[in-house]
């Protein structure tokens, strides 16, 4: 057995710390963590200048990478909002009894121990580190090469409070950053529960085909708006505005806007300006580059345009005949993740509803919505596109699983 | 674009067909194939003895294979019991309204297109095609060559209920039988939302371990049945019994007997004659080898012995120290699946049923009741061992998954 395979399982013992651990237990340690990274920011700023010298500041991470004692302060306030949220295990879900006298109960548990693997931000390991904990997950991070002495200094600092405390510090193990060590992860059915990597479509595809532990993938965002013919023309442009330029490196801005061909004409030609302003690069069809030729921004658009995620100052337009055809466009291209649809017509607005296979659908709503914080569900460990356990904001209540238990005075079959 | 992969975009275009149908409708489908099952058994039979025709009779799959009238009536039986269950789409899950004024609404939604792979029984056609119908799932379904014309008879008889109730047939489509149509399966992310392995332990393996489609396992089961120092020795004898040889073939049946050092003499001496008295092979530790040395069917455990799943008249046997070591013993070998204690010590219970991690866990009852008829949650697909999505009986209610609505008045960010 390997020096990690020990600690793995080290951190599966111990588990049992922490689901038995008093509330007040775990609020001291996220308590405790949330103020060591405001007071000992020196060091962990310090650790993160060390990560930086090593990388190009013109490097697109090296902003992600960085640490100020305002971002710590960030994170922190996050820490405060974990600590307020409500204890999602130990839930009783359902509880009857069986004709032959069993008590029969199902309750929410742990998952158990749950690993994440993550690229350049340091805030994902204090973001997965306090979820796990507040949800009694024992976890298991592993981060790039490049913030690895980051990593450990905040990790030293949840060390330090889980001690503190009178819990043992392996509830929250630190793999070495070299890329290897994920294939134990794969292989460590017994140890590890599930496995969330968070970060690029290559790193979330790489686990999911290399992954034996099952995984929790929170994907790729194409995220449609249509303008239907019935749509409220200003409604539709601040919603198109604010669903692709309020924060276009998400995964739920706008990729791709629908418009109905009745209205195309009014509609493109009031988008002109708002867009222009915010320097939309727009990728149309034949219709809708027609109707924008005299849009300095318009490119036209290929093969893959629809399929893309642009996560920048750029989308996709399309002009449609009806909403029919807007739903086969959505049910192609889309990635079941966030659309919208923008009309007055009620009928319209339920069909779309209905009938769209994503994790949220809007009507009258701008798409950036998708966020657990919106939500109000907390803060989240990303946007699940799948459709088992957890679909759209996966946040602290999806980090359990469920346990049936059974009291019987020798019932048998 | 292959036959397969074009049958299989119909299957996945017409599911709104059946997430709008009036439950009527629904009912009636069910209905109609629970009839004609019975009333056209003569076609069934038929086609099931071509089946048969091709297989050794020795062969152990030959009984699984075969029908005849009585077991297509507990077929046509099962089907009117999911007649009965509550439709588990369209429930809210959450509703509130949002600070912003968005109303936010949870709603559970059928999952889409369920795959299911399986192996000889015939009633898994009838079954998984049946649950995912009552969910509003459409279906593909992958037999094996050995059932192949007894699954077409019956999968005939679903087409005529389907159309005769105005709804495309494709919605439930039959796959040829080839083992390389399994890799279209696993590559259709796009057409299949989950994939269903029905069958050995070798078959799930290659589903989890090939499929790009998410899979809801169920697993095997490695069971224990835990004899706690003060256990009720008869009630003991009987749940032992009962889990061992009241189905021996299932996964919830007992694999392994633990017993508490300070009464093992007692009861493993109490265990002999209901045990030769079915035949039970015993693979024994030392300390229980020495106790039972007269026992007829006694044999010496091997490394392998405690993770074994018997399915079939023998167990292994092990004498412990206490509970703990009881606890470490089902936290290494534990499949996860089912796990009883027997004691009349309430904290021993207590204790046993918060630290075991498994899909059901037991005080006082036999592990054979892990089932979705028994739990009351109607017919399972199987148990699964997962964590996530589903665990344990894996019944009509997961069939689904969850999808939110926004409904706005031009709500921006």
């Amino acid at each position: 057995m390997s020096t990690i395979e020990k600690k793995l399982l080290e951190t599966r013992s111990n588990m049992q710390a922490l689901q038995t651990a008093k509330p007040a237990v775990i609020k001291a340690v996220l308590k405790d963590i949330a103020d060591a990274l405001v007071a000992q920011s020196g060091k962990i700023l310090t650790a993160n200048r060390k990560d930086l010298a090593k990388m190009n500041p013109q490097n697109s991470l090296y902003d992600r990478l960085l640490l100020n004692e305002a971002r710590l302060s960030g994170i922190a306030g996050s820490i405060q909002k974990v600590i307020r949220l409500k204890d999602p295990t130990n839930q009783t879900l359902t509880q009857r009894q069986l004709e032959n006298g069993l008590q029969l109960k199902k309750i929410t548990t742990p998952l158990g121990v749950v690993a994440a693997i993550f690229e350049s931000r340091p805030n994902v390991v204090a973001d997965i580190a306090t979820l796990c904990l507040k949800s009694r997950n024992a976890c298991v991070l592993k981060g790039s090469k490049d913030a690895a002495h980051t990593n450990k200094a905040i990790v030293n600092i949840i060390h330090q409070s889980l001690e503190k405390n009178g819990l043992p510090k392996s509830l929250v193990y630190l793999l070495p950053p070299e890329r290897s060590v994920v294939d134990i992860l794969f292989q460590a059915t017994r140890t590890i529960d599930v496995i969330i990597p968070r970060g690029s479509n290559g790193l979330i595809e790489y686990v999911r085909s290399h992954s034996r532990v099952p995984v929790i993938e929170t994907g790729a965002g194409v995220c449609h708006v249509y303008i239907h013919k019935d749509a409220d023309i200003q409604m539709g442009i601040d919603i198109a505005v604010n669903a692709k330029t309020q924060r276009p490196s998400v995964c739920n801005a706008m990729d791709t806007l629908l418009v109905d061909e009745a209205i195309a004409k009014k509609f493109l030609t009031s988008l002109r300006q708002p867009f222009e302003e915010k320097q939309v690069v727009m990728h149309g069809d034949t219709k809708s580059m027609a109707l924008l030729k005299e849009y300095p921004l318009i490119k036209k658009a290929n093969a893959d345009t629809y399929a893309t995620e642009f996560l920048s100052l750029a989308c996709a337009v399309k002009v449609v005949k009806n909403i029919e055809e807007a739903l086969v466009h959505i049910e192609k291209y889309g990635t079941r993740h966030s659309e919208a649809i923008v009309t007055r017509n009620k009928k319209a607005a339920e069909k779309f509803l209905n009938t769209v296979d994503a994790a949220a659908v809007y009507h009258n709503a701008s798409t950036r919505f998708t966020d657990g914080e919106e939500f109000g569900l907390g803060a989240e460990v990303g946007i699940s596109t799948q459709k088992l356990h957890a679909r759209g904001p996966f946040a602290l209540e999806k980090l359990v699983t469920e346990k049936w238990m059974l009291r019987g005075s020798g019932q048998i079959r």
